[in-house]
Parts: C-alpha cells; structure tokens; sequence
C-alpha cells in the first residue's frame, strides 16, 4: 500500500529533496504536480520514472493524491492551499505563507498582503517536537523555516527551564549553505560571489525572526539574530549566546536538553563540552545539540546545527507527512 | 606622465581585473566608461576613487584617453569599435568580435551577423608572443580568448618543430575556473550547480577552436577541444595529448620551447617531468608549461595554466596596451 | 534474517561508506573489525551504534561473519586475507593488492614485494559487468580500482566493437575528488593546497593503468591516462578520447553500449550528444556514460562518471558481495 | 637603496605572504632566513629568485639584514628572538610567544614555560592604529593576533566611547579561513574534513582572548568568544554584539569610528546599515568595519573583516616594519 503524495515546486531544491525523500519512503509515493512557476528542468533520472500531474484540484483528484507538499513561494502556497483543502488533501506547505498567526504581522515582514488569510488561524505549526498532536489531526501544515527549526529546538527549552538571563538576551549566528536561497539565477547566489567569500545578511530584521519569537517564548527586545552565507551547498549551523541566571556546568544544561529531548527520534545532543558541525548533520534529517558554558563567567554557547534541505524543509515535511497519514513518524527518514 | 586609458565593460570579471592591474601601472590610469551594457554595480572601493565618462567618442575626447579596453560582449564590441577608431584612440578589444579573419567564420561560430566587418583586415590578434611587431603599430588590437591563449602558446612551437604525429592529432582537455563564464545571473553558474560538480559543455565545437587552428597551424581534422567547469573562481589548466614521429624524451622536448620562449617574459617553463598546477598561475600573467613524455611509446602530453583573468584577458590586454603605447612590455604586470 | 559482514579499515573514507551502505541494507549488517592500521576516529553516530570485533580469525569466528571487506592499504590486505580464508570467509579486497595476475605485475606498479602471490590466480576481479559468473561463485573478489572501473566500463565495449582507431590510441584524461587519496593527514590533500586549484599526477604511470589494460583490451601502447585532482570531495570523471575507424554518429555508438549493458541496473547511459556530470552519480551506485562525436572527423569523446566511494570503491564491493551471498545484486544500494 | 629584511619561517602562509609583499615592496629586499623548522618546499618561482642566508646571527650579519620577520611557532621565536636583538637587528615576532605581558599569563594560555621571559616587559605590541609611536622606536614588536586585530580594531573605540552596556557584555562570533590553522599536514585541516562543513572550536578559551582583554579595555567576564572553521583559504570576518547603554543610530555609532580612525590608511568603514563581506578585504591590508543597529531595542551589531594573512599577519608586520624603518607605514601595502 502506497500514499500517492504530491510536490508542487518540484524543480527547487526543497521540492528536488522531497522526491529524494519519498522515492525511498515505503509507504509513500511522489507525483510530481507541474505548476507555471516551475522555473527549471529538475534533474530526474530516467531510470526512476516519476508519475506527474497537473497542479489543480481536478489533477489531484485523477492522481489519487492524499497530501500535497508546497515548496512553491509563498504566494503561489496563498493561491494553491484553498484549492487543494476544498479538493479534501492534506497540504503541507514549505513556505512562509501560513507561519505567522495574523495576516498583519504576514504584512509586516512579508511587505505584502496576504490573500488567505481566513486559513492563518487553522494552519498549525509544523514542528512536531512540540506540536505533534495538532499535526495528526490537521488539514493544513505550515512547514518551519529553516532557520527557526534550528533555534527554537535550542532555544525554547532554557527559556522554558527559566535558566536564562533574559535581560542580556540571546543571541543567534546563524549560517547557512547556499540552498537556502532557493534554485534560481541570481548574481547574489552565483559561484564566483559566493566561493571564497563568507557574508552577512539581513541583519537584526529577517523575516525568519518572527517564527522564532512565536515558539521560543523570548520577546523582540531579548533576540537577536544574523543570518549569513556559507561557501556550501547545504548545512545550517547557530551559535547561540547566553548568560545563565545562576552558575551552571555544560553537563547541566545538556540534563535539560535530555529531558525534554529523551524521546525524540531527529534531535542528538552531544557530550558536554562538544558541539556538532555540518558534516554530522548533512543529508539527515537530525538536529544535532551541543552545550559549552563557563560557570565562573555564566556564559554558555549552544551550538544548534541542521540540514536546511532536509529537518530545514522536505525532511521535516515528511516527518509531519508521516503524522498526518497515521504513518511511524521516521519512515523514510532514517 | 601618465596615460588615461578607457575601460568599458567595468562591471564585469575581466573589466575588473583590468582596473585592478591599470590601478598600480606606473604609466597608465584607469577610466570608467559609463554603458548601459553595464548590467551589475562594480566593486569598487571608496578609497580609490577611479574616474568615469560616458562610452562615447566626445566622452573619450574630453577625458582625454589614449586607449580603451572594451570588456564588452561581441556585439558591443562590434558596435563601439568603429566610433572609437575614428576618435583616434586604440582600441583593444577583449571579445570575440574580431577574432576570427572573416566575417563568414564569425556568424559560423557566434551565431550572428558581424556588423563591423570591415575592420577584420585591420584587426591585429593579439598573442604578443607571437605577433609582437604587428600589435605595437596596430589601431586595433582584437585580444585572444582564455582557452587559445593557454593552447597556442603550447601547441604552436610543437608543431612549427614538426615533431608532432599530426595524423594522430592533438587532443586538448580543457578545464576552467567559473568566471569565464562571465558576470551574470545564470543557473547554470550558480553556486549550488557549480560546487561539487565538475562538467563538460561545447565538447567538439567550442567558439575558440577556430582561434586555436588560425595561430597553433592544425587543422580542423587533426585538434579535438573539450572545455570543462572546475569548480574555483579563476584560472585554466589544458592537458594536451600527442605522439611524436619519433621517440623524444621530455626534456627535448622543453628544449624546443625553451629556444622559442628563451626572452619571454610572461612564458615560465617547467623542468622535464614537471608540470604546473594552477595556484602556480592565480592572479598572475604567466603561462606556465610543463612537459611529460614517454620515448617508448611515442606519447606525449603537455600542461599549459594561464589565469583566465589576467594571461587569459586583462592582463594580455595590459601586456598589447604596454606595446602599443611604446612602454616597457612587462608595466604594471609582474 | 541478515548476514554479519565485516569491515576492515572504517575510519577510512570508503571503510566509512561501507558502514553507510551496510546500515541500510535490508539484507546484512555491518561490523567493525578492529585493526592497527585505523589511524583516526571514525565518525560514528552514538544513536546507531554499530557492532565490534577484533580483525582477527578468532575475532570473526566469534561475531559470526560470512564475509570481509578489507578497506585497507595493499600490505594489510596481504597480510589479513591468508588469515581469513583460511577462516573461512569470503574476502572482498578494496586494495589493489589482488587487482593484477602476476607477482611481478604488482611489483613493478606497486614498488614492492607480494606477500601473498599464491592467492593471485584464485583472486576474480570484481566487475561484476563482465565477471559476474566467476563473482558469485568466488571466495577472494578483488574489487576494481575507482579510475578503472569508470574507464573500462566505457571502454572496453568500443574495443570489443572494433570501432576504435586503435593506432592513434584511446586518450583517458581522468579527474577525481579528493577522497580518491584517502582519509590520512597529508600537506598535498590539506584544505589550503587544494583549494581554488587544479593539477595533474601520475601522468603517464598510474598504477591503475595495468588494471585498464587486463580488462578493457587495450595494449601500453595505445593508451594514454592522467590524473588529475578536483577540489571537491568525491567523484570520478573520465574525458576519453578516440577516433573511429569509420565516420559514426554518437547515436550508432551509443547502441553499442545499450547493447552491452540493456539489462544492467547501475549502468545508466545519456541520450547521444549528452554526457554526465559528477552531480548525477554523487552518491550513487551508478556509472553514467555520454557520447558525443563528429562523424566528419571521425573524433569521439566519451564521458563516463562514477562516485569514487560508491561505484568507485565500497558500493561495488556491496554489489560483489551481494552476489557472492546469493542476495538481490541491487540490495542495499538503490 | 633597499633593505634587506629576513624572513624566518617562509615555507608557512604568513612567511610566505611576507615574502610576496617584500617582493614587490619599493624599499625593501626579502631574504629568506633557513631554519630547521622549515617543514615543507615553500613555493618559490625560479624567474623572481630570492636571496637565501643561514637564520643564525652570523647569516644575518653577513647577509646585511636590518629587520627580521619570525613567522615560527612561539617556541622558536623564544629561541631565536634574543640571539636576533643581540646581533643588532629589529625583530617583528608573528607568534603568540611576545603578545602577552607576563610569563604566567603565557603558561597559562599557551601551556608551555616562557623560555624569554626577560624580553616581555621590551616587546610592544605591534598594532599600530594604537601603538605607533612605541612601534617606531622598538626593537621587538610583537605582531598581534590574527582574530584580535579584527577584534580590537572594532570594539576598543566603542568601550573608549563609553557606549556598550558592559553588564551585558560583549560577544565575537568569529570565522576563519582555514590558512589561520598553518602550513602542515593535518587531519583536521584535510580537504574532506573541511569541505562542505563550518564547526566551531576552542569556544569560550580560545588563546587569543586575553590579546582582546589587554587592547579593548573589556574584563573577562564581559567577552564571549567563538572561533569558527570557513571552508575557504583565507578571511575573518568577526560578527560582534553587544547593547547600547542609550538608543543608539548606527550612523552614530559610525560616528565614534570615523573619529577615531579618520587618518588611518588601512581601517575603511561602511556606511550606516553597511557591513564588509570577505571578499571585500581579500589581500589586502585593509580592516573594513560596517555597523548595524536598532536604537529601539539598543542592540547593535558590528561587522569587522581582514585577511587573516595580511592585516592579520604579514602585512601587518610590514606595517610594523615600514615604522621601525623610518618608512611610509603603507609602503608595500596599498
């Protein structure tokens, strides 16, 4: 028995990982739905023959589709959702259409109006270590930003703990491989720009912040946050600083990390005094934890490090996929 | 004393490269010449401000330029050249527009009508090591491509020796840095296709075979060429493959080149059984050549790296502006 | 119900891709054979932990494996595969130890003694396209060298065709990432020489020249191979160039090869005209093959493309052993 | 009239570095000094010989030498320093064994005797946006830190204005091309480890930290350091937070920079709301500082790049040397 599930946005490199993904799942299979805003060949291979159909409600229902993945920008997802619910499919949607909880904040970050809105208050956030009952029963998954994914697996358990010192704020540099911009031909993202090279963007005001502040439990005024641009595919890694209300060892604060992560399957914590790279995480679908601190000084550095492409995008879209289809939540993931 | 010279085409790598190496000539000074070919901002620093004028013959006149550099596509080219020609100034020309001795073998190999065909008589190929006397009277200098620059240079002194078993042929692998690709929003050269990759394209019928058969002396029969993508910003290394008519060993064989190259300065070549990889050649105007031969079985091959950049366009540009200027060959270049 | 296979040497890049494949093939399960020669840490995952054992006779005995893979130096692999024979296991070697049919073949490539030249005649060479039969019934498979099997796989069906110019030669000029060297603290494999560089080694005596001659039927003579570094971390890619006897179209040469390899799983070949690049075979068990030609000139050029690690190394030992135990050749490896 | 300037160390980045800017250095002659430390062929080109003497002071002697450049680990640098300044030469020390002003903070951070210890109280330390004076009149010069240049440069003007909540803190968050490391065989700096991945190391206790602690003016307890591995040869770029004591713009906080640096040749700054990437700096002796802040939640971000080989090293020290020499301190360097 095999799940028919479909991609739109197919040809970007989340939609491309997504077929990976599935072409391997056991229980699922992935149609390829074809959309105008499919800006180049996806590199397929002709010995894996995948099933295509047209991205429309009448398409999906002549494919048997039961859940459809969105890799598409958000307002082609603002478009296509509405469809796909009324057609009966479950949609997870991998932009950030229906992240934030009002169309105003959407306004406020995205710089545009968002035209469906009437499914913000339903869209449940797709980050199953901390919502996965709501992810079995709901018809609409907003899939996390990568970037969020990272930091609030990290973040959200000290602040809950109470251990940090809020006044002082925590601090994220976030790095991030080359993916993370998206398929598409652009000076910023060309080889020669970027090889050699190591830079910052949207500095204290990107859009990813937001996301971060809904599920972490810290205010505006206590995070800051960088985003920049590693010479590598793909690979998300954060440092992450903070001051300790009271003196604490490493060792501790990996016990809360243990405590709250003692059960999930994606996220690994590391030894105290040891901090994951890219290579530990690339092309699963893990986030990996590791925890330095000084007691003396009541610094401590988290260090937090994913795959943008899988746990940052079609992985964790399977992950919440499985949920929704009754299915073990690793399937196809390990 | 020091000479404006023009630059058009400023925004792009090999337009850079020429303000770079024209900023720390001692005889020369750089000019902007503003077009509206320019399709990305230069990066160019505060601090060393650099002088524009507009792309036009009153522009040039009034800046009071000596020469123009035009780092600029083939039809630019075709355009600017007889405008700036009749304002008097030199003009070298870094594309392919005339290249090629007629304008039949131009639309063959561009693809295009050639709209200053009248000027293909005058214009002088500028390979110094080979056309020295002709560049230094000449008004137009047309400057090779990257790929011939490295080959020629290898290929023409075996074959003017005789030595080379012509029936077998000669193969060329060639590989290059991303940036001769040029400074464009392109997938095919964004970061994320490029890294990790390695790729063939133009196999049998790259544009700058005809430039290697009009100076090398093959012809079309005996020269296979293959241009490939590595993955680094700059710099070209052509792998070249033959079988002599008798047996010779390396070091005869670099006892040929070194009586042709014996007294040029930008000709670096390796002891027998060496060859050049291309940190060796990065940012500099040297063509470095090394032979390996096996007398037993007649098989040769021979190692030529250039910078694409510098050797391979800018810096060729400097080395035929020094000569036609009358200043010392090597200014600005070593 | 799943077969123990041990491996030897898995702190190494392709003993680490054993490990990867084994943990996910449904049919065996790997375990670690430790030995002096594991000369830094394996990146292993505390979450899927792996079995141990000594890498002695008593040591597999004990852990209850049917079948080894030696992921070592020549000399290890001489001195461990006596030993376990005689233990009763099957040995697949990834060394070139076994790889040639003479103790003085392998002296004069290997710069040193066999020490263990009575096994040499027993040992099959594991390219299961051409020797299957001999594979499954084998107890020391020698697995094929990483630039070997891309170029025999591409060339030996044109030299079994009689389609080459034989006298003019086949040209092989062969690029690698750098896990081809090896996992070992090296100033040559170090980040900084191999950056934004590209060069040549072993031009002209490789030591897997030797395997390319006993397969694809090529003599000395007529064949020419160099080796060159990409800097990326892994992948094969070959430019093999030749001339046909008589003027062939790439679609008349790329039906021979559909002939020879219609029912072959991990032989994939491009549509005449097109060729591979390293992205297609990343990680993969495949080898990809591409023609393009020119019937005026009678010039051909061939691309064949392999993952070094995978098809290159532990992926083709997988797919040896799977048919040594009877399995599924593809088990594990799709 | 040229100074002879040795160069002990010179098969190294640094001394390599140090060897192409004294080559093309108007008033100086680099001369390689030989040392048994030296571990590997450096990279010299047969066309632009260099002068070679013994590094012992009878070689210096003989060879004419003023100055001495020691791109050597610290405890070579302690042996040879004293044998130098006896013989009557200015040394400039590129290691840590000088930079820091007691012999039991060295032990402490470096974990080794100091075995010069009578020199420290002499040694000024050689960052000459500070310290120029001192540096014109020294005999001994201790170059400073690769990563506290970066790091210096940026914060000591914002702790000398008064502005940053020192209660909060202050956070670095730095990234290292991988030359930082050295010149020497090393798993850790292979090609496959560090491709294709960014890891963090010595967080919280890397050595250069009290190098900042003694220019910046900052306590321990008010730093936060992290250094981190950038897949690229060379650049840091320091991302560095803290908070204001009042709302702040970032053009007034530019403000406090172009006060303080307004004649200094090598510190460029940005525009408000402007940060230096890496490629910005690439080669050059330049530190770009760009500023990012919000005055709404007093948080502010500073961006500060270098080469690490030149402004972090062996431009830095011929900085330094232009100084001692009497020279125009941007002789060389621009």
């Amino acid at each position: 028995m095999s799940f028919p599930v479909g991609i739109v946005g197919f040809t970007g490199y989340s939609g491309a990982e997504a077929i990976r993904i599935l072409s391997h799942h056991p229980d699922c299979e992935p149609v390829l739905l074809e959309h105008r805003a499919d800006n180049a060949g996806a590199k397929l291979q002709k010995k894996s023959p995948v099933r295509r159909a047209p991205a429309t409600a009448e398409g999906i229902r002549a494919a048997g589709i039961r859940a459809v993945l969105l890799a598409t920008p958000p307002e082609v997802s603002m478009d296509l959702t509405p469809k796909f619910l009324e057609a009966g499919v479950i949609v997870i949607d991998l932009s950030g259409a229906f992240r934030l909880r009002t169309a105003a904040r959407y306004k406020h970050w995205y710089k545009e109006e968002h035209t469906a809105a009437e499914l913000l208050a339903e869209a449940v956030y797709g980050l199953p270590e901390y919502n996965r009952a709501q992810i079995a029963g709901a018809r609409l998954i907003s899939n996390p930003g990568c970037y969020p994914t990272a930091a609030n697996l990290a973040i959200r358990p000290l602040v809950a703990a109470g251990i940090v010192d809020r006044a002082a704020g925590i601090i994220c540099d976030a790095k991030s491989g080359v993916s993370g911009a998206g398929r598409k031909a652009s000076l910023k993202t060309s080889f020669c720009e970027v090889t050699e090279n190591f830079s910052a963007y949207s500095i204290l005001n990107h859009r990813h912040v937001p996301e971060v502040l809904q599920t972490s439990g810290l205010e505006e005024k206590e995070f800051s946050f960088t985003a920049q641009l590693i010479p590598i595919d793909r690979g998300i890694l954060e440092t992450i600083y903070f001051r300790t209300l009271q003196p604490m060892t490493a060792a501790e604060i990996v016990a809360i990390y243990e405590k709250q992560y003692a059960d999930e399957p994606f996220v690994r914590l590391y030894e105290a005094g040891n901090v994951p790279d890219l290579q530990a995480v690339r092309r699963t679908n893990f986030c990996d934890i590791g925890v330095i601190a000084d007691p003396a000084t009541q610094r401590c550095v988290v260090v937090s490090a994913i795959d943008n492409l899988v746990k940052g995008a079609a992985g964790q879209a399977v992950q919440n996929l499985n949920l929704t289809l009754g299915l073990p939540e690793t399937a196809g993931l390990l």
